[in-house]
């Protein structure tokens, strides 16, 4: 079994260690020759070029994804080559556009904060008006880890993104906290759930999550139907991540959809009987899904932003396994570099105290 | 960091996982270009040529195995041109001849059974008569999963081998149960041991490994002070394998060695903190050693040996996964052949029966 996998990021090469512990064939098309999945990359080239990705796709028996930024004329094309696309191009449309995710969500019945889409200034400082004075302005396409989202307070803090084009405004949210839920699907239907977790973000970039979410009981079934109505609603195979607020009145909304593996299940591979990473790959061949439960009672991940400021990723990790021989250092292969991503560290402990110490203590080895 | 690993069996495929894990790069010189490891193969090529090997060591800090059967004149070609070697010449030398084995274990005072080497049947019928009519004979060099190992009654039984060289005659041990005690150690000196394990051999290759061996508590700190002893007198560094027997009178003796992850050790990937790949990339890196700790209180591993008859491997994976969703199967890129070691599956618990049950049927999918 092969599976095709466009884009050579992170995710893409936390897919390596499960395919080759299930006897499946990854293939990785990598946007350039050092990508983080360069050891799984099998081509490299543009994802925005149908040639290219057809020609990747011709001997897999199955394409996903390591973001969601393939164009949508890319996708009908391979499905109308018969290339199997897991998530297919429907579902994928709502998670590349912010303005349509609002407007599925809203006829799903999933709650989710008020919004609107702003054409100008005018309509910017109306809603304003409406909305207690803040907005969370969000381009409605290619942002993520923060990018393409502002929280605006004036009705021109906005001006330079609307020569782009229409912009989503919504309430600015009084959140208790951050969770998300995630899940995998199968095209035939079955669905497994991980436990609700909270996620902490800094600068709008996830830095740690907590699996369980600590006293998350009350919302665990709440957020695991809300998350599975939204996969079955739009037909999602492989992970879906919903990211939620939980609103100082204890209700849930949805912030945001991601139709991948997300930083907010990389705890699972050290912390649950089936990680994220696997249960895509079982779920876009098809294959049953594993168990989602959880291997200690707590398990913390905490992510290494940036790296170390002089560089030395070797000694950071040597300082990282001498201090703390019980945590798992996962890095991407990436060079540091200010507020990006390569790598994080999980610990699992009886103990969330101890889980959380041990997860930062290693990940401060990479400051 | 880069590490070369000689040979592309599935020892060096099972590095991979960590090695992505923890940032490390693996190159694999594999015999064929469909070896097991073929997703880090970066050459194919010849491991008794030293031009070869020594091409391919160019540009890795440090080479490790996949197997003990690189020849000296190799070794200390590589040795001799600068190339870092772990574990080193003079350890794998004692890996690779039985007779050398038994004379270095005796000297570091490890107990072994009786043993002589034998130049023909008649030395061979003097040995016979000495030890109650039954010996095990052993061709020192190239054996492996009971091949080269053979139980006789009568002087003549081992006249085919005679024409290779000496023979290593070893008293049939009584033994109550085999037992399996993994280290790694690292050139700096930091050795951590898991715990001593049961392993069930049928037809000479390991079957099952229980983890950690029943009842095994009393042997426990006499297993690891044994293979401390071992690792340090020969110097080994990476992961050291030592099976023993437990004789009907509770004494422990050593069978036989390894200078590489071992069969014995793989239920530490699911099963232990730090699993033995991880671990001895480690090692041979001289970093920091992880924790060896148990992650459930019983890990069954079961060897998946030929495979399903009518050769479909996506099938009786598919099977696995949907009847034993808790289970961790491990699928090693060959083609099923019987007696061949095509994967294996490993389940926890917190009981040991379910642990095995789990593992044994799911294991079963692919008889």
């Amino acid at each position: 079994m092969r599976v095709g996998v466009i884009g050579g990021g992170q995710l893409a090469r936390m897919m390596v260690p499960p395919a080759v512990e299930l006897g499946v064939e990854l293939r990785v098309l990598a946007e350039a020759p050092d990508s983080s999945a360069t050891i799984a990359a099998t081509a490299v080239g543009d994802y925005t070029d149908a040639a290219t990705v057809l020609a990747f796709a011709r001997d897999v028996d199955v394409v996903t994804f390591d973001h969601e930024h393939v164009p949508q004329a890319v996708l009908t094309q391979l499905v109308a080559a018969g290339v199997v696309v897991r998530p297919g191009p429907d579902a994928l449309a709502v998670a590349q556009d912010k303005t349509l995710m609002r407007r599925v969500l809203s006829e799903l019945g999933a709650p989710v904060p008020a919004h609107a889409v702003v054409r100008d200034a005018g309509e910017l400082a109306q809603f304003l008006d409406d909305h207690t004075g803040v907005a969370v302005v969000k381009t409605p396409r290619g942002g993520y880890d923060g990018k393409g989202v502002r929280v605006v307070h004036g009705a021109h803090e906005a001006d330079d993104w609307f020569a782009g084009g229409d912009l989503l405004a919504e309430e600015f949210v009084p959140f208790r906290r951050e969770l998300a839920q995630l899940v995998a699907r199968r095209p035939s239907g079955q669905i497994a759930a991980w436990p609700l977790v909270e996620t902490l973000q800094r600068d709008g970039v996830c830095a740690e999550v907590i699996a369980p979410a600590p006293g998350g009981d009350a919302l665990t079934t709440k957020a695991a139907e809300l998350t599975r109505r939204i996969a079955e609603g739009l037909d999602v195979t492989g992970v879906l991540a919903v990211e939620l607020f939980e609103t100082e009145t204890g209700e849930l909304l949805v912030n945001e959809l991601a139709m991948r593996p997300h930083n907010s299940g990389h705890w699972s591979i050290d912390g649950a009987v089936t990680d994220q990473f696997e249960q895509h790959l079982r779920a876009v061949l098809d294959l049953p899904l594993g168990s989602t439960e959880i291997r200690a009672p707590w398990t913390v991940m905490v992510n290494i932003l940036g790296g170390p400021v002089d560089g030395d990723l070797d000694r950071a990790r040597r300082i990282a396994l001498a201090d703390q021989p019980t945590a798992a250092v996962h890095l991407y292969g990436k060079d540091p570099r200010p507020g990006r991503k390569i790598g994080h560290v999980t610990a699992y402990s009886a103990d969330l105290d101890d889980a959380a110490y041990v997860a930062r203590a290693a990940a401060a080895a990479f400051d």
